[in-house]
């Protein structure tokens, strides 16, 4: 596995994806460079190199790559063979929509339980995955595999509670809130900003709409 | 306004801004760029030239900057005070946390109803907020002030249901689909992609648990 790649790059990894998978699913056998980059908008070159990085096998001229193939290699590359086991911490709406999800066993991520404060919700079940309060988790996290959170609590208590978490042996945090979260350095942080995107999106859609009436 | 704010710049004011909001609740009065980069983790001069781009105000030497008047100029800045309608358009786990959550009007955004071709989900409401079928949207966005769409549709039929968007008013879309989409020059799409998100973290974790084993 080629570990310098850009993130820029890594972003890119699940677009090549779900677009493969859509054209297997429409029984298309093999793919040129050139019409991945015309369907995805990006430039040829570049999806040449992102294959190159990720896959074993040389696309032949005139045939181009094998479908399944590359499906194959993406899913390796990005490590969705092997399903994680993860914990929603915050079972508010955002919380309870992942735990309803299925779809990110897609992509490894198998969200087993939930944690949160609230009495009416501590011992519920949501769609089959049950609700512990927070103050048991080491109890929970003890002796089990899992490693990963999804950090969907208030922010107010966001720094608080991912302590909580890395102290009970979770590495890694796919953190919802707002915070800019302090932790240890061998705990991976991937912020995932809903109101930082807000932001840029109303002001990028602010300087669109004054132009217009100027 | 100063419109030349880079997207990283962007993406902090929404930090400042919850940041401010705590300290105002604790009853802080004043605040210097020192204390505030110390508690975000960021660098001092980044955070002085960030609050130069949006505040009139310049701090007093010993005094700081009010806290109140930071937190005026940063919500003028991003938009927040002016409330726009949206909509959420396909109304799965995703859509229906989004409908759920009010939270969001804070943040200047206003969901006031949804859509999707789900017979059993059209026609009914979430949280007070009506569903609606996408066939009819025609109908409900003319004459309406509504120019922004939350899509949360499957992504199969993400590109198929933002061109019915744009052609129906729609100007700016929050695209939840991990679908790179196609879309006229005057309308503004910011990409929240969770599969992309979840691929950058799967693959930082994997590396760092890989490194620790050998």
């Amino acid at each position: 596995m080629d570990e310098n790649v850009s993130n820029r790059q890594l972003e890119r990894y699940p677009m090549y994806l779900s677009h493969l998978l859509m054209l297997s699913e429409a029984g298309v056998v093999n793919i040129s460079a050139p019409t991945i980059a015309a369907a995805l908008h990006l430039n040829v070159e570049q999806v040449r190199k992102d294959l190159q990085a990720v896959s074993s096998s040389e696309g032949k001229p005139k045939f181009g790559r094998n479908v399944e193939e590359l499906i194959a290699d993406l899913k390796k590359f990005l490590g969705y063979n092997e399903t994680n086991k993860a914990i929603v911490v915050g079972v508010g709406h955002l919380g309870q929509a992942f735990l309803n999800y299925s779809g990110f066993t897609r992509y490894g991520l198998d969200i087993v339980m939930g944690f949160d404060i609230d009495p009416l919700i501590v011992g519920s079940e949501i769609n089959g995955k049950p609700i512990y309060s927070l103050d048991e988790i080491g109890k929970y996290l003890a002796d089990s595999d899992i490693k990963i959170a999804v950090l969907t609590t208030p922010q107010g208590v966001a720094q608080e509670v991912s302590d909580v978490l890395t102290k009970n042996g979770i590495r890694g945090i796919w953190n919802f809130t707002p915070i800019h979260l302090s932790h240890p350095l061998n705990v991976v942080v991937e912020d995932m900003n809903l109101a930082s995107s807000l932001a840029k999106f109303s002001h990028r859609l602010q300087i669109l709409l004054k132009k217009e009436k100027s």
